[in-house]
């Protein structure tokens, strides 16, 4: 028997791109101009990690309050930037076969309730799917509190979860875990940076993961 | 001697990932909803060419003037969320220094004039300094003609030439062309798909490349 922990942007849900300009934007408002690309590597961290992060790159100091009104700054244009959320190909199939199948499933993300909320509108996540946000536990991605928060109330075994993420930081709080992971290309890393940080196999997105599942040695 | 032909979109200046949100905008308002990664791996080839892979990756057919329109809307989109350029850390300080040192140098661009204007204005480049943008040769990248361009207006030998791009379409032109080429990692793409693309070194930006010179054999 075999479980799945997905992350949720990038992985399941085409974001990470409009979070990315949403968070350089927020940034460059508040005098901390960063590349685009190196918001992009940090995609998937909490908000609160990312702002303390960027600030260091720059050498400049941070108060909480100037962090917590970024993060809010960023949740604005997020939306704006990206009205409506679209799912990443396969990743809808995927969670209904794995419902139907009665593989033990569930998502663990970085984002907030109720920012995340239109995301698991989109993917037809029905309620009862199990879903551990930022909220629910003390310390975010690449700590792994959120999949053991995540594979306890799925009720399994450490050794039993794939974690399933586009970013290093999914597959570093993997590792911690004591979980395999897998690696998914929509989120815009190479295939190499996800090998090299531990994913077991790589796939372009959650179609093709749910094309290969008998790769991970579940019965598809 | 050595000479340097630079991409311009992530080499020298941070607006690939404005591109990729505005390439997707306009592309799903013309119906082809496509993911912002798949879009990100395109960046570099010509909006033409771009447009008609997106097509084809889609199953549908594309007029040539509706390749146009969606063209044209990219553009006015990406001056909307990028109204102003931001150079990438060094990129005006190693031009600077290569005209300081009379190293023969050039941009190579898939962008037209006037949409690079506002980039070249960005990066301090004076009037005398050679640009190849999209509508000088017949065909963009991967194809080599902007390169041989470039080139033959800097006077130079082709084996004396480093191509400095962000895209593997930059290092496969480049090998097209005969010339060696050095990946820098500012438009998003990893270490290990510039190398694997062909690039004899991988920097992180403008400004490392700026501290490497010795490294290409090029005195600093």
């Amino acid at each position: 028997m075999q479980a799945f922990i997905f992350d949720l942007d990038g992985t399941l849900i085409d974001t990470v791109y409009a979070h990315v300009f949403a968070w350089q934007r927020a940034l460059a408002e508040a005098g901390m101009p960063i590349d685009a690309w190196r918001i992009h590597r940090r995609i998937g961290m909490s908000g609160g990690l990312f702002t303390r992060a960027a600030a260091r790159e720059l050498g400049t100091e941070i108060l909480p309050e100037q962090a917590e009104a970024i993060r809010l700054r960023h949740s604005v244009l997020f939306r704006e930037f990206r009205p409506n959320r679209r799912p990443l190909p396969g990743a809808v199939e995927l969670l209904k076969h794995l419902r139907a199948m009665r593989v033990p499933h569930g998502i663990a993300t970085s984002g907030n309730r109720p920012d995340i909320d239109a995301s698991l509108a989109a993917l037809q996540v029905p309620p009862e799917t199990v879903v551990v946000d930022r909220g629910s536990v003390a310390r975010a991605k690449p700590e792994p509190d959120l999949f053991f928060a995540c594979q306890e109330r799925l009720g399994v075994k450490r050794d039993d979860c794939y974690v399933v993420g586009d970013a290093v930081w999914d597959l570093l709080a993997a590792r911690r875990a004591g979980m395999l992971s897998v690696g998914l290309l929509s989120g815009g890393y190479g295939d190499d940076e996800l090998s090299r940080a531990g994913a077991y196999r790589v796939y372009r997105d959650a179609a093709e993961l749910h094309r290969s599942l008998d790769e991970l040695g579940v019965v598809p």
